[in-house]
C-alpha cells in the first residue's frame, strides 16, 4: 500500500525531486554507507534475534508517522540501512537475507548506491517478482514472528501482510521502538534529531476561511458521523486546518504534529506541547478558543488515554474517525485496542480535511492566480537572462541556472522559498526523469544545441507554483524534436481546452494527453497531473490525472487547481515536458471559454467543466510545428500567449525590464502555418 | 459486489435486453403479481419466523447460482416476490419492511411494477442512499440474524455484510433451502423446473482448440499455482472448457453445469449426471478421457466430499481454485469449512479459462471475421427491405422488422439465434435505453420521419455479432440530428483508429468516444464497450472500456474482441448509437492501418495496438455532417464503406440479391464536404 499510494499521489517530480535528496547525499556518505552496510545489518541481526519473541523478519517500510511524501532525515530509516536512497520502497531483513522491493524507476539508482553482496533487489514492478507477503508467507515457516514500527507502516499495508502470514501460522507483530533507530545509536550514528521549527501564522487574507470556520465545519461532519474525536495525522492536513505553516521538511511548509478535533476541544501535539502566545493569540483571533498543547511524542499515550475516557464515560457508544492513511500504530490507540476489553469503533476513510482543501476558496484562488503572475515573471525574466548569457558565450551550468531562477522568484512578494528542489536537465539530462543536477559532482553546461528541460516551482504566501518550459537554446531543434515538442503540446492543449461533465474521476483525461503521442507510438512514464496545495504540499491528494486509479478522488469539480504535464523521454537525448497548473471552473454558453459558444447541453444537468491556465510563461515558438496542429490548437496558443503578453507587460514596464518585456514580445508573436 | 459486478459487466446492452424479458411477461401476469405481493410477502414473513434462529431479515439477490447476466425463470426470484422484472435490484424482507435497491436505470420502472404500499424502492445511485449493510446495521440490532441463500450471492458480496453485521454483532447466515422457492411452492406457484437441455459439441474447426488442450493448459496454470483442483462455476467458462454448447439460458448457449479440473480426471456436474455418448465421444475425440458426470444438484456435497478427501490423503496441505465470482455457498464447499476441523486453503481470483477466452485463437478470428461477413449481408438486406417498405408506404412496426431481420439472418450459415434480444427503437423509443418493443402492447410503427436505432446481434457456430445503426428512415435528419449523428460517429472513429500500448486497461480510451460530444455539452450513460465471447455469451468479461473501472482486466492484448459503441440519447424524440465490435491487432509501420506509417515509435518495446472493425454495414451517409469532421475522419469512413462494398458485393452478386447491392452502393459512395 505504500507503494501503491506513493505512486498514486506522485507524478514525475516527486521522483526527481527525491533524486534531489539523494545526490545531495555527498558521494563519500554514500561510499561510507556501502561498506558500513554488513556492520549495520549485523547490529540489526542481533538485536532481531534478542528480541522476545525473536523475529524471524523485520520490515522496514520508506514512511514516515505520517505517511509524507518528503520525509525528513530523522525518518530515513531504509535508507540509512540499505544505503538505497529512493523515495519509495520496502527493506525485509531476516537472519541470512536482505532485499529492498521497489519500483522500475530505481533498479539502476539501486544497483549503483547498494552493496549487492549484502542486499537483494526486489523488482516490485515485474509480474514474477513475488509481492512482500507472498515473499514471507513462502520463506517462513510456522510460528515465525515478522516485526514492524506499527508508525512506518499504514493499516492498508498492513492488514495483506497480516493475512498472509496467518495462513502459514506465522504473525505480523508491531515492535513499537524502531530497531533501526536503536542500531544507530548503538553503532555511534544516532539519527538526526527532528525538527520542531516555529510555527508562522497565515492571514485569512491568504486563506479565506480561518481556523475556526475550518474547525466548525469539520465537526459537522463529525456530528453526521456520529464520531466523538476526529484524529488529523497528515501534516498538511493540520497546517491547513489551523492555518498555521511550518518548516521541518524541505519544500513542505508543514510541521510535525497531531491534532485531535473533538466536540468542544482540539488537542494539538507539538514540540514539548508549550504552544507559543503567537499561535495560541492566532488560533483564539481565529475562533479557536480551546486549544491544548501536548508534547509530539505523546500522541499513542493520548489516543489511548482518550479511548479508556470515552469508553468510561458511560453515555454509549463512541465512535472515533481517522484517516485511511493513519498508521497502524494511530490506528489500535485510537481504538484502546491494547486497553480495553471492547476497543472503541473507528471510521478509518479519507480524511474529510482532505476533501475541503482539495477545493480552494475564492481567496485561495485568488492567491493562485496571483502567485502565478508573479511566477510568470520571475520565470520569464530567468529565461531571458538564460538566453542572453548562453547566446553571448558564457558558460552557465544547471545548478547556476536554478540559483540564479531562485533570484528571480526572491524578487516577488511573499516568495517563502521552492515547492521542490529545481529540476533543470539539460540535453540527455532532460531525459531522467529522475534528474536532478548534483551540486557536488561535475556540472553539465546548459549548451547552445541542448533541449533544456526546466521544471520548478515556487511557495508564496498566496498560493504555490509548479511549472516546465522545455527550450532549445539555439532556437534550432531537430525536425524530430520540434515534432515531439509539438505533440507533447498538442497533449497539454487537448486537456487545458477540454470540457468534461462535473463528478468525472480525474483517470478520464489522462488518455487525452498522450494521443497525439499514441498516434506516433510515443509516450511517457508518468502521470499527466496532480492536485497541489495552497502554500502547501506541491503535490496534494486525493486526486490526479493518471491511468492508474485515484480511490479517493471525490469527481472533479469548480476551484480545484490540478497540474497538466505530459512530457517525452529519448533516453540519452532529450528530454521535453510542458507543465501549467490549471483551476477547474464551471464553463456555460457565455463562458470566457474557446469552446463556450458551441455548447448546447450541461451533460442532463450535470454541468460542463472546463480549465483555466493559471500558468503565464510562453512556449518556445521555434520549437512549435503549426503543420500539425489543428486550426483550434494554434488559435488556442495564439491567445494563451496573447494572455501572457497582456497580463505579464504592464508590470514589466512598470518595473522597468524593458529587456525582458521586449524578450517577452518576441516570444508572443503569432504562430501560423507556412 | 452483484450490483457492481453487473455494472461492469453490462454496457446498455443488457439493460436492453432485460427490458425485453421484462416486456415479455404479460400486462396480466403483472398485475396478478402486484395483487398477490402482500400475500407472499406474509409467507415469506411467516417462513423466516418458523426459522431456528428466527430471521430478523432475508435477502433476495437477482444472481443465480453462476452469477450469470441472464438468468432462468427458474432462478427469478426477486422478481416474483417483488414484482420488479428489472435485471439488477437486491430485495431485503423484514418483519415490517420489504425494500429494492437496484440502481438509476430502473427507478421508473420499479414504481410503474412493484405494489408501493409493501415495497420500498432504495435509490442506490443517490448519495444519500444507504448501502444494504449499512442499512441492515442501523436497522438490526444485537443479535438479529439475517438469512440469505448462498447460492445466490458472491463471497465479495457477503463478505462486506458479514462486515457490516457483525459490528453491531448481528450475523449473516447461509439457509440452505431457497425460502422464496419454499413460499412459491406454498402457494402453489413452485418456480419453473430448470432446464437441463441437449448439448451441442462444436467441432474444433470452429474452436480452433480441442478440451483436451483447453485442459492441459489449466492444469499448467494449476501446477504454477500448486492447487489441486480447479473448480468452474461461470457457465460460459464450462461450454469454453468442453467445447460444448447449450440451450439453457435465452441467447447464451450455455447449461447450467459445474466443472471441477483435477489433476488426472474431470467432474461434469450436469443434469442427472448420465453424460450422453454424444458429450463422451466428443470429449475423447478431444483428448480429454476421464470424465465423470455427477448429477447437477450434488456439486455442494460433491465439494465437500473432495474437500474431506484431500484433507484426508495425508500429503500435505492442498490448495483449492475457484473464480472470485463464485457464489458463497460454492466457497463453503470447497473450503469444507463445514466439515473440516481445518478447512482447505481456497485460492479466489479471476478464474483462468475468462482469461483464456478472452485471447481468441487465429481459429476463433477467422469465425469471427466470417460471421460479420454473413451478419453484414442480413442486415444490409434487412435496412434496403426496410426503407423499401416505408418509402412505398407501408405500416411496419418495430417488431415487425425485428422479425424481419431475424428472416434475413436465418439464411446465413451456422446461425444459431440471436445474441440477445433485438432492440429496435423508432423515435422516441431509440432514447429509452430499456427499449425492447413489447410483443403484446400498443405497437410502434417506424414513421418516415424518425430516426430509427437498432441493436442487434447473431449467434452463428463461428462466432457472435452484435450490431447498432442508426437511420433517418427518409434521410432527412434535422441538423441537430445531424450533429449528434456525426458527433457519435467521431467518437466511434477516435476509437476505432486509436493506437494505444499494449497491455493499458480498456478505461483509458473510454474518454476519446466521448471527446466529440463532450466538446458541446452532450454525453451518453453506458460504457462504450464490452468484450463479446466466441459463440458465447454477447457480454464477456473481464475488460471492457467504460469510465468505470475492470478490476480484472488484464490489459489489451493481440485477440481481443470488443464492442465499440457511443451513442447520444435525447429523451423523448430520438436515440442514437453506433455500434461495430472490433479486433484488437498489433500495428506497426508496415501495417494496414490507417495511421501506421506515421509510426516512429513502439512505445519503448511495449509494442502498439490498433483495432480493425469487424462489423461490416455502412453508416447512413444524409447523417454524416462532413463540415465537422477532420480529413482523417472522412477518409476514415469512405476507407471503411469502401471495405464494406468491396467485402459484401460480390456475395449480393453471386446470390443474385442485385437490388440489395445496388442498395449497398449507393449508401457507399464516398462522402465529401461543400
Amino acid at each position: 500500500m505504500l507503494a501503491v499510494a506513493l505512486i498514486v499521489i506522485l507524478t514525475v517530480k516527486c521522483s526527481l525531486t527525491e533524486g534531489a535528496l539523494a545526490s545531495n547525499s555527498s558521494i563519500d556518505r554514500k561510499d561510507r554507507n556501502r561498506e558500513m552496510s554488513l556492520q549495520r545489518l549485523q547490529a540489526l541481526r542481533a538485536l532481531m534475534s534478542s528480541q522476545r519473541p525473536v523475529l524471524a523478519a523485520y520490515i522496514i517500510p520508506t514512511a514516515d508517522a505520517h505517511n509524507s511524501e518528503y520525509i525528513d532525515a530523522a525518518d530515513a530509516r531504509r535508507e540509512w540501512i540499505s544505503a538505497f536512497t529512493g523515495s519509495a520502497g520496502t527493506a525485509v531483513v531476516t537472519s541470512s537475507q536482505a532485499l529492498v522491493w521497489t519500483d522500475g524507476r530505481y533498479y539502476t539508482q539501486f544497483e549503483r548506491e547498494v552493496d549487492l553482496s549484502a542486499w537483494t533487489l526486489m523488482k516490485q514492478t515485474l509480474p514474477d517478482t513475488p509481492t512482500l507477503e507472498k515473499w514471507l508467507a513462502s520463506n517462513l515457516k510456522d510460528g515465525d514472528v515478522v516485526g514492524v514500527d506499527p508508525q512506518t507502516m499504514t493499516r492498508d499495508e498492513w492488514t495483506p501482510i497480516q493475512t498472509a502470514l496467518k495462513k502459514i501460522s506465522a504473525q505480523l507483530v508491531p515492535i513499537s521502538n524502531n530497531l533501526v533507530d536503536d542500531v544507530r545509536i548503538e553503532l555511534g550514528d544516532p539519527a538526526p534529531k527532528r525538527s520542531h521549527n516555529e510555527l508562522a501564522p497565515l492571514h485569512v487574507r491568504y486563506t479565506g476561511r480561518t481556523a475556526g470556520e475550518k474547525i466548525a465545519e469539520l465537526r459537522r461532519k463529525m456530528a453526521e458521523k456520529k464520531a466523538s474525536a476526529l484524529v488529523l495525522t497528515a501534516l498538511d492536513d493540520i497546517a491547513y486546518t489551523l492555518n498555521l505553516r511550518g518548516s521541518d521538511i524541505e519544500y513542505n511548509p508543514v510541521f510535525f504534529s497531531y491534532l485531535i478535533v473533538m466536540e468542544t476541544n482540539v488537542v494539538l501535539y507539538w514540540g514539548d506541547g508549550q504552544l507559543p502566545p503567537s499561535v495560541t493569540d492566532h488560533l483564539r483571533e481565529e475562533g479557536v478558543d480551546s486549544v491544548e498543547g501536548k508534547p509530539y511524542g505523546d500522541i499513542l499515550e493520548g489516543l489511548k488515554e482518550m479511548a479508556r475516557e470515552l469508553s468510561e464515560s458511560g453515555d454509549g457508544r463512541h465512535v472515533i474517525w481517522l484517516s485511511n492513511d493513519a498508521n497502524e500504530a494511530i490506528h489500535r490507540a485510537a481504538s484502546g485496542s491494547d486497553v480495553l476489553k471492547r476497543p472503541i469503533d473507528l471510521i478509518s476513510e479519507v480524511s474529510p480535511v482532505k476533501l475541503a482543501k482539495l477545493v480552494k476558496n475564492e481567496i485561495e484562488l485568488q492567491g493562485f492566480r496571483n502567485c502565478h503572475i508573479k511566477d510568470g515573471i520571475a520565470v520569464v525574466r530567468f529565461f531571458r537572462w538564460l538566453h542572453d548569457q548562453i547566446d553571448s558565450g558564457e558558460q552557465i551550468t544547471e545548478v547556476q541556472a536554478s540559483d540564479k531562477l531562485l533570484e528571480f522568484r526572491r524578487d516577488e512578494k511573499d516568495f517563502m522559498g521552492p515547492s521542490f528542489g529545481t529540476i533543470a536537465g539539460s540535453g540527455a539530462n532532460g531525459a531522467i526523469i529522475h534528474y536532478s543536477p548534483d551540486r557536488e559532482g561535475q556540472q553539465t553546461v546548459i549548451e547552445r544545441d541542448h533541449m533544456f528541460l526546466l521544471d520548478s516551482g515556487g511557495q508564496y504566501r498566496d498560493g504555490t507554483t509548479d511549472i516546465t518550459r522545455t527550450r532549445h537554446m539555439s532556437g534550432n531543434p531537430t525536425a524530430e524534436q520540434k515534432d515531439a515538442f509539438t505533440r507533447v503540446l498538442k497533449g497539454q492543449i487537448m486537456i487545458g481546452s477540454a470540457l468534461f461533465p462535473k463528478g468525472v474521476k480525474g483517470n478520464v483525461l489522462d488518455s487525452f494527453a498522450r494521443h497525439a503521442l499514441w498516434e506516433v507510438g510515443l509516450d511517457y512514464g508518468h502521470g499527466t497531473g496532480h492536485g497541489v496545495g495552497h502554500y502547501l504540499n506541491v503535490h496534494e491528494g486525493p486526486s490526479g490525472v493518471s491511468w492508474r486509479p485515484y480511490p479517493d478522488d471525490p469527481g472533479l469539480n469548480v476551484g480545484q487547481i490540478l497540474s497538466n504535464e505530459p512530457g517525452f523521454y529519448k533516453v540519452g537525448e532529450y528530454g521535453i515536458r510542458h507543465e501549467d497548473l490549471i483551476e477547474i471552473v464551471a464553463v456555460d454558453k457565455g463562458s470566457d471559454h474557446p469552446k463556450a459558444k458551441n455548447l448546447r447541453g450541461d451533460y442532463d444537468g450535470r454541468g460542463v467543466l472546463g480549465f483555466s491556465t493559471l500558468t503565464l510563461v510562453p512556449n518556445q515558438r521555434e520549437c512549435i510545428d503549426a503543420e500539425i496542429m489543428t486550426d483550434f490548437e494554434i488559435s488556442y496558443v495564439n491567445a494563451y500567449h496573447r494572455r501572457v503578453l497582456d497580463t505579464l507587460s504592464p508590470i514589466l514596464k512598470e518595473r522597468g525590464l524593458l529587456k525582458d518585456l521586449e524578450w517577452l514580445e518576441g516570444q508572443c508573436i503569432p504562430i501560423t502555418r507556412k
